[in-house]
């Protein structure tokens, strides 16, 4: 059995990962940790976890110690000395914080006005978007977690781009998340009388995701591509849909675009290329490791619609790190990621 | 392996048995049936299910052929020829209906407007509420399976009842239920801008469940229960809280109170009496087979509050037809239902 | 032109006396205050009010001076110096608080933890349920508010207690709230993700509105009357619904309390007793003062059960208050209120 | 006065002319028509209405033979010999479905498989969109008025249009609405348990809508537009936003597009132009006339992205309706339109 621990396990991406966790075969939960609620056991915080769990909170350190590998769920720029730590004491890491997904020092710290440290640490880590870089995923030790909507994003576009159907520039991403993605602090935004019945945009085209799917759309191009970001704060808890819009190859048909997709993900595990006609909706992947994508092809514009749809706490989150964790262990991919979607 | 056939698939209460009875480790499922849908693979109807189950809808016939145990979630009075048809053919019957819930063929005939037909079905029959019947649950083949306001009652005044802690006269019962209480069938009260940011009160001290739940706490007490039952819609998907006022004994104490459901809870897996100070809420319970139980004693006018919460799909349909499924087939009761409620 | 003046206007309560006594025909808004926002123009707290109020937020000192009428949205304990500042420059008086609600001191110091000051003041002080203090009202200068469940309690009552058709004893209230109830202020209870889905009791048997229900139910039954009261959180914005279970005396036919309610209420411009058959709704009432009732009489248990249904924020908050406001002044009750509910 | 009527008048758009018509301060409402539910009041249908407004439902004859102004809601392709009656009997106009709206018969009949009439009646109407097209409003009998999407588009790209800062080819619009747009009948897909937590794109590429805003943003252009539309359905009632991508025509700065969206709306009594780092959500405009809109400029790919809200049942519907009627009658435009959005 695998010992794993969680550093942060009291925000939302840390009990998913608690709740997917517990009922993985291969899995101890070792120890978990929460700053805010140390001493506490973790059903105090999320009385769900009743006669489930009731682990206490522990330190970080004390997680490193316990555990084969350590999830960190931590705010930007913490998880670097976590990761050196784990190194040192020769564990895999799991991050799903921003710390090690750009690859670039200066982008890092331009967007996210944190200091890089560890250049080794940096270049030994891999981005962990399994679908696509699962061979070096294999072989590391340090994973930086894709963040939520540049999962959908990546997927959503990755055998477009590859096999040259859609332009790498001028790519327009139009996204939209449930409220788990801005966390379990309390704000005036995610109040439930503010955000009820409400939609708006935000971070418009500055949103600190755009570098961290630029990267990914250049290396699945091989050029460099860019895109246009717009985030929405949609008034669900569970979900991502990503509508994107690139602009046709000349000549290109939806049937070439349809026979691309489904080549390419037909062995893959989560993502379901849904039938022509079948609309994605975040509902069907609902907490599941699923990522749906349906393809459109506006002949009059040349412009090829992907809907991609996720849940923002599994495969955006808790689930894509324990996909990364089965890898990084030898285990088949889905172990322990048998999760149906909710029928309603 | 158990070969498990579901009639009636298509609906919430019928796909949701398909999403637990595909993860259940000694169940297969051998077949679905559906109405509206025959000939349709469930995943048409469900795209949630495309990759997971892609089996057809079949008839009942076929359902009742191909199965060891048979899972009927129909309208009431539908029921009762399909159970003739299970047990002629040698198969385990558990039905989601009401056709086998009342003991009594005049209240059954009153409040239903249908025919009690197969005396000796009804006598074989079994009110399924696992955690009171166990014993003759074991020894039947047929189940009426509890309707979801009776269970979330029956368990949160169980222990109050049977220790003669409370009057069985005139209790109060306030329940609010998620809207797939509602059922499939699209209809004004459930359409979304009628019933988002609404909130009612229906079939006010009318509605069926009131002899299932005067029944079943009759027998609790050991003498005749009366209540007034007042069903709310809630605006959610999942979920009943059932707010229970009852008038306390002479001298009960709020400690024996706690002590008695402490003790009569104490070995049950999927009951949970909540430590004083934590509010129950169907939030904890989601997509589990989970009662929660929080007890409270007003002093001021002597009553006894309870409020209780389960997922009216789960405990209070899918998961407890699955328990019953368990102990007719002698497997420890919680397998295939370790769901973790969701945390969010 | 009545110059009325809002202190706490960026809370809910406030800003929506804001939007209704803009279109009031007999009102200007002179001034309004906030302490976390003072300096700052109103619209920047609330966008929806951009280019229709731009009023800057100052001090409350500021409002006292420009303004006939003070409304004070307050947390309790702190709209006695207010009040008092008012009767000393002769201003009328109307607390959205609950420092002028309860005639017993003692129940206000055990109940809030808060001192009772200014007897005079308390003396002079109407309770401002319109409906049923009408007379009182009009000769005074300083006005409590009533809550938003006690006036939905109340109205569900008083013609069944005035009428001796009911026992004032024992009467349980099961009131459920949307979350505006709970304030601007974000917190984890109404934190969009943990709030949404959600439904729960809270303050069971221990709000600090029961004794203000009690005062106004014994002074309606003319003797003491005792409450069971439990409130409830709704995953909506607006509305409360109570539902209200009380002990019909002998002999008493639903053909009575029919009659005495449209009796009680034909002449009464915001409430609307339902004709048979037709359920209140939240929805119906959303964004009005009105408040709907409807009522069954369960022969079975012989309890009189109600519903009552209001706009927290309207006829619970700051419709009355305005209502109130024209009673203060001579006008026709119903002036600027005449806010049509939502549809939808 | 004027007398108003309304053929169509339990659907949501006409259910919310009634709500506006009401306290218009120039109009009676004379007569309201209703198919379903023919001799029925209509606070049966809409229990909000109770005491307010108990007119019957009617035939549309009736409703044409008591106005002076005549607004259909009705299914596309039966507004025309309702027209047609309106101009033999000298009546006032105003279609709030579709078939008034495309100039061009060929695309109607393409995109509504629907058979254009009475050619006359269709030159002599003209489309509702105020901000744009009041001086033809005034001069004519009969309106097409704007469909919800088409309203929040032009509106939100109108001034960068005609000033030719941005190109009119291969605009992509991105468009989320409210569950109303939808209807009042009952379907799957607004059934609340399907509807809930769900968020999908629908009729990708496809909408009706797209001539329509083709039409409008191409008169403003003054040369051909092409757009790219994908409308989405959101879990709530009432709002859209529209999100809308546009090429920057070369040198074109943020600077210059801020001053041309503030000097066209600059005197628009319903267009707000929020300032900058202030977003638009379509809580802030909920229940009122309002359009907001913000601006951003992408410098890194060189797009204007514009984000326009509306109420899809006010400004995208009744309310724009009723501000063509001030138009049609030579009323100040703003007239019983002075609602407020809500706060909450």
């Amino acid at each position: 059995m695998i010992k794993a621990g969680i550093i942060g396990a009291t925000g939302y991406a840390g009990v998913e990962l608690v709740r997917i966790l517990l009922r993985h075969p291969q899995v101890t939960l070792a120890a978990v940790s929460s700053v805010s609620f140390e001493g506490q056991p973790i059903c105090d915080v999320y009385p769900s976890l009743r006669e489930i769990c009731e682990l206490p909170c522990r330190s970080a350190d004390d997680v490193i110690a316990e555990s084969d590998v350590i999830f960190a769920a931590l705010p930007h720029g913490l998880s670097q000395d976590t990761a050196k730590a784990c190194a040192d004491a020769g564990k895999k890491f799991i991050d799903l914080g921003a710390d090690f997904r750009l690859d670039d020092p200066e982008q890092y710290e331009s967007w996210y006005q944190s200091e890089y440290r560890y250049d080794d640490l940096h270049k030994s880590a891999v981005y962990g978007l399994c679908e696509m870089f699962r061979e070096d995923i294999q072989k590391t030790s340090i994973i930086g977690n894709p963040g939520c909507y540049p999962t959908s994003v990546a997927l959503g576009l990755a055998p477009a781009l590859k096999n040259k159907l859609v332009s790498p520039v001028g790519i327009v991403v139009d996204s939209k998340s449930g409220t788990t993605g801005a966390g379990r602090k309390p704000t005036q935004t995610t109040h439930f009388p503010d955000c009820a019945d409400a939609f708006s945009a935000y971070k418009v085209a500055s949103h600190r995701h755009t570098p961290e799917i630029e990267q990914t759309l250049s290396k699945l191009a091989g050029e460099t591509a860019t895109i246009t970001f717009v985030p929405h704060l949609l008034p669900v808890n569970r979900g991502i849909l990503s509508t994107i819009y690139a602009k046709l190859q000349d000549g290109v048909t939806e049937e070439q675009i349809r026979t691309a997709y489904n080549a390419a993900y037909a062995g893959e595990r989560f993502v379901r290329v849904m039938p022509k006609g079948q609309a994605v909706n975040i509902r069907h992947v609902q907490c599941s490791n699923y990522c749906d994508i349906q393809l459109y092809v506006d002949e009059h514009t040349r412009l090829l619609v992907v809907t991609s749809v996720i849940d923002n706490m599994v495969k955006g989150a808790a689930g894509q790190a324990i996909q990364n964790m089965n890898l990084l262990f030898g285990l088949p991919e889905g172990t322990g990621l048998n999760m149906i979607p909710l029928s309603f």
